[in-house]
């Protein structure tokens, strides 16, 4: 099958999905007021397939003349790994500092899927994924992953719960399948997608068999339901949410209500050594797309800290540099390291993946100073950014002239408040608190990214000159 | 007059004043669907005063029998400081966080405006401020301030602007008054009270007369035009935003169409050596205000944390205990830092005010950690902060189930969702972006703390000690 | 007996103790080049109590005539608490910023001895407790207190280790006395004082008898060895050494080799419940006292850095400014704490403590930012901290003239340079490493304090405001 | 002429130079107790060049077969940087983390100015560079570089000073040459160099015409006179200063007391224009030069901390693992981002130079975390940092049996204090103040590295983004 287009991907998602949204069932999400502009959204990914500008980058011409969305081309070294960095972060940028996501975090979960079960040596689940892969690469699906269990009492595991469906799980073995019940949280895009891939979220151990599955389903298929946050309800005025108006990504309570999953779209189950293999190497490609999507975010970030103090007329003074020059670096560190994590990469089991101290190293520079950015931006923005006007009060004949003549500042008082408002939107509206939320818990908290860089640490060398200094021997003392 | 009651106070507020939001007249300020919220909330420092259990803090009663209300008494000594703060924390904790400031912000520059004009020999301005004083004290008025300019660009002084309105100013002096014309930014509360007081915001020099003028004008003057910011508009889902749909401010523009100032209600005007000593020392008076009334916003924050990591089942780990330690720390230092502020305050002219040095260390250390204090709380309360459901959610039959069953933690889902939306309102959505600005801009930026800090700081006593230590005589090099 | 003077003191320890330094036995710890000079800074102590200018904070006059050093007088309310701070805070400031502490931590122990023995019932120690107060009290003796253990591996408990001795313990009971054997580390000031307090350094739980003893003895004990480090040794070059040529303390380890301790010198002896309630208590108290004695050194770093921005022309630039005013809200913040936690002060078994939580907070606040104000003042004096001229080049005759042409910055090369030094001795030199150390291990590390924080935390107040503004009832989810 | 053996080099300071150390003349820098050490350390580079282990590296042999030192290689592409920061940290490595110098900064003088002249049109300049290059390269000498001024008073320019000295200028001007006084202040390893080369140390204006001068001298040229710093005196003691005892540098006050310059040794003179430019090219290069030297003792950290976690037996502690983290990000961060400048390099006048915005980068970030990698490590190791025993004690025959018993971990005493001291020379010592200091004010401080990202940094992607966000067209508004 050809690229599909935007409209036959629109087309697409409508099978009769059950979808919630604020406590109704949605008949149609590529229409619903809300849930549309989320699809819309994510169909920017197929436009930029069609878009000469952006073709030679997002699509993979293979040597036979097969030709796919460059998604889905299995990296084979660090040049890949740029090329899909790049990919990222260009449709992000095209997405207004949202990422698409509807193909990226299901390739993330397939690599991972590869090369956890080619080393494991899972042959028949192997071969399970790659016809999966196959068919939603030639059918150029989107995609959803649903990770995240509910988790219930944190502090417990899974089969320590009050209730053992707070982990999703198999409930009955059937010849031809498995029958499933549980619920994901925050599964990202799952209304916008056509398959959604569900992976464990944890290491598991001895006992926690039923636990330990992995499998793909349709989203229409019987049983699955969504129940969609509207976090980003409400974000209507074009005039103080540039962003947030235009461009939506939905999150769900992904319900699997006793789902049943034929047997060639499991890719394992009962088997605990491997759902933690998975869980973390899923989570070393996916940090790697989300430090390659967070990128525009941040330089709209510098961009809007530029623009704000010319505006305002204060880009002369000393603590404005010094914010400025912070939030360049920060952006820059961030962007460099990501680069090096892709130049970095290596192979195993013919696929090339990011380095994974660096990747997590990009991923926790991003995370821990995220909130200084955000600061930064406020205090050069003014206080006008919970002040200022409502896009009504722009379009009133009675109004706009007052705020045209004493909203002004070194710029006209449209441009001005244009670039507050973006400002608002992006850090102090509900788009900027939904950014502020995924900078710390998407892709796994700050803890799991120290944790997997201190796991990855290569000690030797640091330890081994240290003890030379000492004047010891060589030894591993990790 | 005796005391108002909450239900005179409201009454007293549909008196024809002119009032925008949202691009539309509004008719009464009392009634609107959103402005009625912040009115009754303003209303709350009348209750205060009707509540036996607060009665002792909210009144004063000279020993002349007369009774008026506590923010109107004028501090002289520790003692009234330490009230004053109890006061301005106790009211803010009944307003759900979120200051009540009709009566607070007022006498702040009512008491500032007293010692600056005394100090400065302002005999006739002072008489007229007295007299204003007793108007205000007498009548139980609410109060709202007008200090912040539009200021243009700013890098340039008032009369360099391109629009000398850019600073309200002077356009014509008349036998019974002046006429003013100009704008203020940010003005709060405005449309909730009886008077509003016009301060300098910034120092002045010799051609800057017309800007140094300073007066009270009843808010349904004519000419006088409130442009209402409808920041914490849409917060109308009691289920998510358990404060704000409950407890609003409203900050206006506040636009001065040639309005008539009668004489006696100006307390100086075309003295640029008085303008800067007012708006400095009204900003040393509310910040001290500020910072109390900041209090129950931070215990809210500690509380919070400790909740949710009880809720989440995580209160054991390590990183957890950290942040909440730190949460603690954080609130504890802004509250005995004001409280010493209180008990170093010195005598002026008959009134105390707060040792200026202290009182900004307290709002710096309350403003540069701000943005710290909202990564933890998001952290510890997890990415369901902004996946979570809706009220209508909630309230649907056929969701609620699914909602009780998956998203229980160590606590069942009704009381973890009610703790995560709370903080999801004072850390992520609309009004935790209010908060945040707040933080960093209101009275005066953490530049303009630092500096404050730099000019009140007695330096002779650490220099003359280094001085000493160093073998060198003493000496001033400051 | 009558206080005693500095030449009765230093005669007093010309006892036989056994102290070595660098590999060698030290015959008089009072006339060794080194240590001598350590002895005298103690001796500070004593000539406080004779200078007409500090005999009333340094001196306790009882209503029944008697006279002792103030340091012994038991606090029973904030009072007594604000002027211990204080008198510790003068003793240092003439110490050079180096606490004197022979008095100091003594009284710190006793007082947490007297307070747990009197809630524990403990009636035969607390006698002797008792009887031995009044022993140092009245022979105005100096005291150490060896507390903290040499532990060995930090992962196991004491009776888990290879070496029992690892911690402290009672090898011999006999009818008149125990017999001790063990190491205690870094014990301050041992060579300079009469007599040694033994206390436990660890909670200790059944099976941890031998180890939980608490004791005093005189220093020249048989059996009981000191080795002093000698981490000031060297810095005898007064102009580049201007505090720490003519200020030292001293720490040794402090081994018992089967030292017999008379019964009424043992406070407790196979007693784990006690043991774990006295090493907190005295760390309680030990805290408050440290805070006091680092605000000298606090002020001096504000001093140097308003001194040498002066000096090196450079106080006009806002970085320097900054630098400037960040430093001095960080001591004022210290200073603030620590009197917050004397006023908020507690009565107990008739013994006043400072407020745990405040005390801790302050140590905590001292301690985190500790090694930024180093950056901070290394960074206003500039590369010639290390790069600077020696003694010697300066008494040079064909050198001085040459540092007095070149060195000169706004201030003239001699007072930049005292200037310089000092800066120099208190960062960037031995004493500023041992004072950057101590910032962090002494009284118990960062982790300690914050766990001190989290345990003593009042956390109801917060906790129910929380619940309350999320609609939840009250209950202590901690 | 061929590499020169590090015998020759050493030969070849003994020459007559003129050097003062504590206030004494220095017959022979090579053999003299304390500079002898220094010049030792210096030989590592010749050691190097003859090792068979980093010959590639070390040397560059040309395709007319000639052979030099590979630091003499103009870089020519990212290829040639990244060799030339490998061969940096190795040398340094081999240092202990102590950088050679003598012949790295003088290179990046070199190129500096071989790019300036040549921007410049500076023909003549530029031939006597070339000549004085290639003298340097065949000659296989050792270089320092001179140039931060003296300064005095730092808010006043050259000409403002009270003592035109404090500038270096030219005060006579001959057919043959010129006359130059004043003095450069820390310039490292002069003692130890065959030439010195001058450089400006700021931007020049009209009237700035005698200090804008640049040339190179033989270290013996008469006039010319190093006063050595003694700053790293007195660490002897192998034991305690397993770094320092062995590897030194020396800084000098380099004082030229009109000295005379030959024409062909003078690169260019009243100059103002070409001075700035020098100046900053320098420092652009030196700084790519100075992150390359600063690795290995970043790597130094990371093992330190993660062998003395283990001596201590607390690697299992969260907290350690987070410092542990930390650590290992700080440095690989600082690495990443000067590979990445290197890979950025770009070619101008044949010379390929490091992106200038991430070398700063790289630069900033080093420093600005310095000092929390200090207290990190200080840390981790404990208190025993300053109450440890010297070497003295350790070879005592009475005293090492005491410390063998008492003061093993979960390592034996003998390994753990090896550690110990290795962290206290780094970190708490001498040359831990010396590397705090360096880390500060070496190359630029950290306002003079934010200035120079502020100016690289390439805003227009990112303001150009920013507006497109906002609805706005495209403009520069920086």
């Amino acid at each position: 099958m050809a690229i599909r287009t935007a409209a036959q991907y629109l087309e697409g998602l409508r099978d009769g999905r059950e979808v919630y949204y604020r406590g109704e069932r949605v008949e149609d999400v590529t229409t619903h007021a809300e849930l549309g502009i989320a699809a819309r959204h994510a169909a920017i990914d197929f436009e930029l397939a069609e878009d000469p500008a952006h073709r030679d980058l997002a699509l993979q011409r293979d040597p036979d003349g097969s030709e796919y969305s460059a998604y889905y081309r299995v990296p084979r070294g660090p040049d890949d790994l740029r090329a899909r960095s790049r990919l990222i972060e260009t449709a992000t940028a095209e997405g207004g500092t949202l990422v698409i996501l509807i193909k990226e975090i299901g390739t993330d979960a397939l690599f991972a899927l590869m090369r956890v079960l080619a080393r494991s040596g899972e042959t028949e689940g192997l071969e399970r994924l790659q016809a999966f892969y196959r068919h939603c690469r030639d059918g150029d699906l989107s995609l959803a992953v649903a990770q995240t269990d509910v988790k219930g009492d944190r502090s417990k595991r899974p089969s320590e719960q009050d209730d053992p469906d707070l982990y999703l799980r198999v409930v009955e073995e059937r010849p031809d399948g498995i029958v499933v019940r549980g619920a994901k949280a925050h599964t990202s895009c799952a209304p916008n997608v056509d398959e959604i891939i569900v992976l464990p979220s944890r290491s598991m151990g001895a006992g926690d068999e039923p636990w330990s599955v992995s499998f793909a389903v349709p989203v229409n298929t019987p049983g699955l339901r969504l129940y969609a946050a509207d976090f980003l309800h409400g974000t209507d005025d074009e005039f103080v949410y540039p962003v947030s108006s235009r461009h939506k990504m939905i999150e769900t309570l992904t319900v699997f209500d006793d789902v049943f999953v034929p047997s060639e779209r499991v890719f394992f189950s009962g088997k605990p050594q491997i759902a933690g293999a998975v869980a973390l190497t899923f989570v070393e490609f996916h940090r790697f797309t989300a430090v390659s999507y967070k990128l525009p975010l941040l330089d709209a970030f510098v961009g809007c800290g530029i623009a704000m103090a010319a505006a305002n007329g204060i880009s002369r003074a000393g603590h404005v540099r010094e914010k400025l020059t912070w939030l360049a670096g920060y952006a820059e560190t961030v962007r460099g390291l990501i680069q090096l994590a892709a130049q970095r990469g290596q192979l195993e089991e013919g696929i090339a993946y990011p380095d994974v101290f660096t990747t997590n190293l990009a991923k926790w520079t991003f995370a821990r100073d995220f909130h200084v950015a955000l600061e930064f931006l406020q205090d050069l923005a003014g206080g006008l950014l919970v002040t200022g006007p409502s896009g009504q009060d722009w379009e009133a004949a009675q109004v706009r002239p007052v705020l045209e003549k004493y909203l002004r500042g070194a710029w006209p008082a449209r441009d001005r408040l244009a670039m507050l408002n973006l400002i608002g939107d992006l850090t102090t509206r509900a788009y900027g608190g939904y950014q502020a939320v995924l900078a710390i818990h998407a892709e796994g908290s700050l803890e799991a990214e120290k944790l997997a860089m201190y796991r990855s640490y290569p000690a030797g060398e640091a330890l081994g000159y240290a003890r030379r200094l000492a004047g010891l021997g060589e030894a591993d003392d990790r």
